[in-house]
């Protein structure tokens, strides 16, 4: 590799798609393997969905959800059994014909998702209302055969938690639906730095074999949107064919209600492209695994390694600090700085003789690439509070770039020339009519993001065919 | 379920395997599922595995392992390229035919272990010595389509670790080899309470591919082993084939030391089969997820659930106990008593109204089933001093039985009468010779179980033989 990366590294406007790759093969994140559509996650990439995972992990346990495995094979009857779901996965499943050296009597297919294996293990599990609600989670790897791939965004296999939850009634279903896009959009806001839309999915964009899906948006830097999270609200479209009943209080036999909710890799995904500039990524310090990294320049005069390594040594003991220090003898500092700014690490301390000499070291922060003189017994204190400053704004920097880019549209004049212009998200009014939606679809290659819980009134009539609205939709161009 | 859980339960003196069977899907560690030989993990068994996983993983990050994750599906041209691997595993794979609605050109697998694949990676980002060692591991599913399989201890899917390093030297790399040894060793020792045996497999029993496999060993209640983890020397064997090489600090070219060390789920089972009594499940305080459970007595009394809550609330909070309180209606307490006994919590804490007028309670541990009263300002410092006892008192017992089934043996006659009267281990001296060692396989169906560190001199002859002998082996029939 050269000195600058940068060089190596396209620009975000020529082709954000490009920077996109370049920066997360560059920055040792994921690389392709040599079945196509497969990445493997390398030490970095992974620490970085392992710090997600923690996070979700644990605010998933304070609601009592508890974590449970079930086989990654299932047969290819319980893909069958539910209409919607047969046709929404079956076009993309990979399918196992032989085991050992024997040819299997019914296929099985490995899990694109959970809910008929769920369901047929709940129908199993349950007996009484005493019992529930059921409040189960998994992490695990899911496939599916995409046809176009892409790294993190749209792999093949890739990871994933998968809840599922059944309860007694349909209001306690529903408010567990609910919560668990809240957990998201905590997730999304606080850890990641990425402002979300919260809303809900219209009949043509929900989960196969959903009631209702709420869904978290969030945009990226170009203007295009991921579906972050999703949260399905299922009824007993999966609980009836499986036969997942229960005596009530009044002893008769019930359905029980069902949620499922799941976030993935493509969590990181939208990490990556929320943030990051043509230098490389940003990772938020909160979410990064090195906070601060450590170079010393001149590491030939004397006392110079020996004064990084105190405050290295300092630092990581402070606060739960995530320090770093790099003493690589075949690089420059120049090189350092580039490799560092590359891999988003929020926080980069240069030390040199000249720096010891004055009791100081310098600081850049990666988000602005501000540079500071700190004097060294005020660095474990403003290191901290950097780390703070850094994860607003980079949050606020994030929110400013929706703003900019979340325009008006009420007819169809004016959507085509805000997206293609501004890209971004576009607010509309909608009549509910699917085809209505295909239609934008056709035009401008936007789709509904959401009808977000927050409605405006923009206007009387829908922004197609100019019928009664319904809705405040918004839309936008997606990944 | 009736009140009494151990008539539900074989006797174990009756049959063992059974024992534990009915063990694991009554105590809910696991259930059986729809397709043959895959079983579903419950909240219960996941919970003890999240423990164990815990446990490893900040073990292998205190010595610089990173964590990443590679694909789950490998191209059949990678099983094919090491001869001995090949041979090991392609009994027992899972072959993937068709993606989506196409059939594949190359069939793919699904990894039963991942050497191959490791190796293609660190192929492709290896450079130079500078770069030396990468010590990686992933947590993830893999698959072995076994003809027997058993709950836990023989599932077609499981859960696990790979560890994969390469080092610039082969010493380094041995090092590693046993330095992980001694990490599962110390999980076994320490968490799950069960000593081990350490030593070296024999060339019939080593891993397919490896130069060296190095074991640690268990004993089971009924005296049956089980290999608890292995740690792998694979030399070059694979680095070769799949082109794993630097530039060395002579700027020559050098294929890569490799190492690969694994535990799965098998420790779950090594758990259950070395603790627990015709009750039920003992699970050591380190590793119980519920440590505590409190049972309040004539709940219709004034003031009992009260102060059964008040004894929960303080306990949980005290030097991390992890308690739980069982306030269920439908159950009477003596079907409680028995419940969380077949599910093993160490501790159980009976509370009811004359307890609390004498400022009392009754405190029952899980391990000698020895009940005693404690004052109630008392409770929480002795339930953390009977914790540590519990857990210590395990290993002694675990100990205890090792040490009663493990014999000496001269001659063939001796190693019959031994193996049949006491099961366990057999101490005797092998010549080196791989007929004799499946002489003994044929004749008495016990395995050498390893190559032990700790050598003694038994005889001077093999014990089948009568040649010179080269080890004192340690043999036993196995799950």
């Amino acid at each position: 590799m050269s000195d600058n990366f940068v060089k190596e590294i396209t620009n975000m406007e020529d082709d954000f798609a490009q920077w996109f790759t370049d920066v997360v093969i560059k920055a040792e994140l994921v690389d392709y393997t040599e079945v196509k559509g497969f990445i493997a996650y390398r030490p970095y990439g992974f620490a970085i969905w392992e710090r997600i995972k923690e996070y979700e992990d644990t605010e998933f346990k304070k609601r009592g959800v508890q974590n449970i495995a079930l086989p990654m094979l299932m047969p290819e009857h319980y893909l069958t059994t539910e209409k919607d779901h047969v046709e929404g996965f079956a076009p993309e499943v990979a399918w196992v014909t032989k085991g050992g050296e024997k040819e299997l009597e019914e296929k099985l297919y490995i899990r694109p998702t959970s809910e008929p294996l769920f369901c047929r293990m709940y129908s199993k599990w349950l007996k009484s209302w005493r019992e529930l609600p059921f409040l189960y989670n998994q992490w695990c790897n899911v496939l599916r055969w995409e046809k176009e791939t892409r790294p993190i965004l749209r792999s093949r296999e890739f990871y994933w938690q998968e809840g599922h939850t059944i309860h007694a009634t349909e209001q306690e279903a529903i408010e567990l639906t609910l919560e668990m896009l809240d957990v998201y959009a905590d997730t999304i806001e606080n850890l990641l730095a990425i402002p979300v839309l919260k809303g809900k999915k219209t009949e043509s964009e929900k989960f196969a074999g959903a009631v209702d899906t709420y869904t978290v948006e969030t945009l990226m830097l170009d203007g295009r949107a991921i579906q972050a999270g999703t949260s399905h609200y299922l009824g007993q479209n999966f609980t009836k064919p499986f036969g997942v009943k229960f005596q009530n209080k009044e002893g008769k036999e019930e359905f029980a209600y069902h949620t499922s909710w799941g976030t993935s890799t493509r969590l990181l995904g939208a990490l990556i492209m929320a943030h990051g500039d043509n230098r490389g990524l940003k990772i938020p310090p909160k979410v990064a695994p090195i906070q601060v990294v450590i170079v010393p320049v001149a590491t030939n005069k004397e006392g110079v390694i020996e004064k990084a390594t105190e405050i290295y040594n300092e630092l990581k003991g402070y606060k739960d600090i995530r320090a770093e220090l790099d003493l690589r003898e075949q690089y420059s500092p120049g090189y350092k700085f580039n490799y560092w700014e590359m891999k988003g690490i929020p926080v980069r301390i240069e030390i040199g003789p000249r720096d010891i000499e004055n009791g100081e070291c310098v600081v850049v922060r990666r988000d602005t690439l501000e540079k500071m003189t700190v004097k060294l017994d005020e660095l474990n204190e403003t290191v901290v509070k950097l780390l703070d400053d850094i994860q607003q704004n980079m949050y606020n920097m994030c929110k400013e770039v929706r703003v900019k880019r979340t325009n008006v549209a009420h007819n169809m004049e004016e959507f085509e020339k805000e997206i293609n212009e501004n890209q971004g998200y576009i607010k509309a009014m909608w009549c509910g009519d699917p085809e209505c939606e295909e239609k934008i679809h056709e035009i401008t290659g936007a789709k509904s993001r959401c009808i977000p819980y927050e409605q405006e009134h923009i206007d009387d009539k829908c922004v197609v065919c100019g019928k009664q609205a319904k809705d405040m939709v918004v839309w936008g161009r997606q990944y």
